[in-house]
Order: C-alpha cells, then sequence, then structure tokens
C-alpha cells in the first residue's frame, strides 16, 4: 500500500524539516545582511549582465542541482526556468500525486520575494563584505523553505482529498478556491506549529556564547512561519486541488 | 593595524564555527548512511566514469564555488584539483599570513577520509534511498569541518608564532615539526573546546522530538572534535610554520 498520504507521516516529515530551517537561517545569520549581494549589476562577476551575486548563486546552483536530478521530484520546484536534464539515472517510485505538471505548484518567486524581505530582519544590518558566504547560505535556506512548501502542498492536499473526496470534489468543479482553502485549514495544527518554532529557535540558541555567535529573535522566525511558510504551504495546496487531474490515475 | 591575529578573535571565529559544524551534521544525519553514494560507479551519472556519487558532487561544488571565488581565500582550500578560475572581481585584503602557497596548508584528503568515517556513526545504518540530499548534505558539511581546520591552521599558527618569535624560529630553522606542535599545544584549550561540544550538541538536541528527527549521539561528535578537528588543525599549524617564509613581508 502507498503509504505517501498518511497525514501522521507527512506532518511528522514537515516538523523534521522545521529544525532544518531554523539551522541554515541561523548559520545565515552569522553574516551580515551585505545588502550588496542583492542589488543587481554589482555582483562583480565577468560576462554576466546586470544581475545580482545572489541570483546568480541561485542560477549555478540549480544548475548543478538539476544535472543531479533534484527537480525530477514533484516537491522539489526551482526558483529558476532553463535548466539542464538530469544526468543521473533516478529510479522514483510513483508518488501518487495526480498532477500533469508539477510546477503548476511552484510558489518560488512568491518565497524568493518573502526571504529577501527576512533577511535583514535575521541578520546584524550593513555589510561584513562576506558576499560569498552570504549568497551560499541564502541558498540553503531558501531551498529548504521551498521544499517545505512544497512537499506540504502536495502532500498535505492529496492526503486530504483522500480523507474527504466528495467535499472536495464538489469544491473543485465549482473552482471555488475560498471554499477549498477554507476546507483545508486546521486552525489549532497551525497555532501548534508556531508554538513549536518559538520553542525550537530558542532551545537551539538557549546557551550560545553571544560573543561569538549571533543570536536570531524567535519571534522573527515565528513570523515567518506564521505569515509565510503556513500560508505559501496553504497556496499549494489549493493550487493542487484545483489542478489535480480528475482521474483516479496518479501521473507523478 | 591587523588584528587577523588577536588570538581571542581567532578563537571567538573557530567557536563561533562549532554551531555551524554541528548544525550541519546534524541535517546529514536526518538521512540514512545510503552507502551506495560512497561507492565508485554507481552514482547513476551518465557521461562519468567509475566515481561515486559522493565525489561528483564534490566536483561540481568545487567548479561552481571556484567561479565564485571561494578558493581566493587562504582558509578555503579546495578538495579537488584542476579547478576553474574565480570570475569574480575579489576585493580581498592582505592577510598578513606569510605563506608563498596556501596549498601547502591543505589538509582535504585527510578531512575526507576521516568524514566518510564519520557518517555512519551519526547516521542510522541502510538505505534510504535520499541520495541526492544525502551528498548535499555531505558537501555543506565536509567544507564546514575544512574551513574550520584550515582557518585555525594559518591563523592560530600565525598568531603563535607572533607572540613568541624566538622559540618558533630555532624549531623552524631546524624543522623540529614534533617541537613545533608540543610548543603550540594548550592541552586545557582542547578540553574546553570538547566539554563546550558536548553540551552544545546536547543542547541543541535537548527538546528534539525523536519521532520526527534522528538524534546524533553527543560523543560521536566530540570524539570526531578531539580526534579529528583539533588534531587536523594542529597538524595544518605545525605545516604553516615549517613552510612559512622566513621574510617578514606577508604574501597572502
Amino acid at each position: 500500500m502507498n503509504d505517501n498520504f498518511d497525514l501522521a507521516k507527512i506532518a511528522a516529515a514537515l516538523e523534521g524539516l522545521e529544525e532544518t530551517i531554523i539551522f541554515k537561517l541561523i548559520d545565515r545569520a552569522q553574516f551580515r545582511h551585505n545588502p550588496t549581494v542583492y542589488e543587481k549589476g554589482r555582483s562583480g562577476f565577468t560576462g554576466t549582465h546586470n544581475q545580482s551575486l545572489f541570483s546568480l548563486r541561485i542560477r549555478f546552483q540549480e544548475k548543478m542541482d538539476a544535472q543531479f536530478g533534484r527537480f525530477c521530484l514533484p516537491e522539489e520546484r526551482p526558483f529558476c526556468t532553463r535548466l539542464p536534464a538530469s544526468r543521473r539515472d533516478l529510479a522514483i517510485a510513483p508518488t501518487g500525486l495526480a498532477l500533469d505538471n508539477p510546477d503548476v505548484v511552484n510558489l518560488g518567486p512568491k518565497i524568493l520575494a518573502a526571504y529577501l524581505d527576512l533577511v535583514p530582519l535575521i541578520c546584524r544590518h550593513g555589510e561584513d563584505g562576506h558576499y560569498g558566504s552570504s549568497v551560499e547560505h541564502d541558498v540553503y535556506a531558501v531551498q529548504a523553505i521551498a521544499r517545505r512548501i512544497h512537499y506540504g502542498s502536495l502532500y498535505v492536499a492529496e492526503s486530504k482529498y483522500r480523507s474527504d473526496r466528495k467535499k472536495y470534489e464538489d469544491m473543485m468543479r465549482a473552482h471555488d478556491a475560498a471554499g477549498v482553502l477554507s476546507l483545508l485549514t486546521r486552525r489549532e495544527i497551525e497555532e501548534r506549529i508556531i508554538a513549536r518554532i518559538r520553542e525550537k529557535v530558542t532551545m537551539t540558541q538557549a546557551r550560545v556564547n553571544r560573543t561569538t555567535r549571533h543570536v536570531v529573535d524567535p519571534d522573527v522566525i515565528l513570523t515567518f512561519y506564521r505569515d509565510t511558510i503556513i500560508p505559501l504551504t496553504k497556496e499549494g495546496e489549493v493550487l493542487y486541488l484545483l489542478n489535480r487531474r480528475a482521474s483516479e490515475k496518479a501521473v507523478l
């Protein structure tokens, strides 16, 4: 039996990604904001036109990742387009997701915009010149966030759909996005996640030596979860359901 | 004045890297050992011969990093050879290190061998098929470890040298590696680092949900610090001092 859609298992996987996201954000915050790395035309990179060091780094990273087959997984949606094909011979088991094109659920542009707003809130302001390290950790962080959002979007949505087919199908047929959003929202689960994030960020940094490490305010990461990660995951769930194949035959 | 060699500041930077190494090892440990990724000829990667997925990933990563100028910094020593030139226009301030060739202090092969022995101790055994994620996190971890070792090797050594020139110079002239090693060893500092690592690994995971995250034994990371990171840093310090330019003119 395919247990990809056991909601308890999906929730556990999502919960396990929380530490990964927190670790990557805290590591990024060890460097200053370094706004230069986000400015177009200031990458100092030869042979490029009017790009930022950050956008160059993402493109290089995703070109590498694409060759390693990362985007063959439906929950790994790239930020860039026109990426090379996978060079790996991957044996990916059918997921059971019923979507013709996984890029229908790609929240990359919104994730990037929200992340760039987050950086000055977790980092000390100004410049320390560690541009290479900053964008390297930006990419780690933003990829971990995107994986959480897209994994949740796809698997939570399909799981909820399977547990209540009739109700969802009526709304999906009517293209009732607001109705779907309301049906899949579980306020008490969201509150539990948010409380857990505060606790995890606090505990992770509880005994940090503040002369050697910059400490990130738990409220900032909590707010990012509440106002970005959770809403974008739900937006992805709605996108998935409104684009779900009517056929029972899973295509991914 | 150049304060690159203020030993308290160097120690603080090294201490700050501890969390980064711990975070990256714990994130790697969320995937199983996946020994397949370290086996030659089993990468499933087209157009390659007899390499492992791990060694391919390091090479791709370092080819990217080289173009971003990573290895222009003396403390960033690559694992691979024949890497492309930097495409970034980097304004790197003189470091004050007195070495003709930074690759004299490159402990990459020893770091890799020790890391590959560590992986089965932090991860659950067997395979989960997450090969791409495993090697991605391997590269993050091994790069963070290498940065700590090489940064310590270069800057601690030069700092100690400057604080006791006469004694070091006598030994350096005599190529007395054992004498240099003994002179730069501070057993009580090492003990303090090791105690701190245990505390940090424990605290970082203190409230982890063990059904969603794999917990890494603090003793394993402590042992890796004691038996690998600290000795290789000292080995690098000795290499630095035995190859240090006699001239006062710093060349890096």
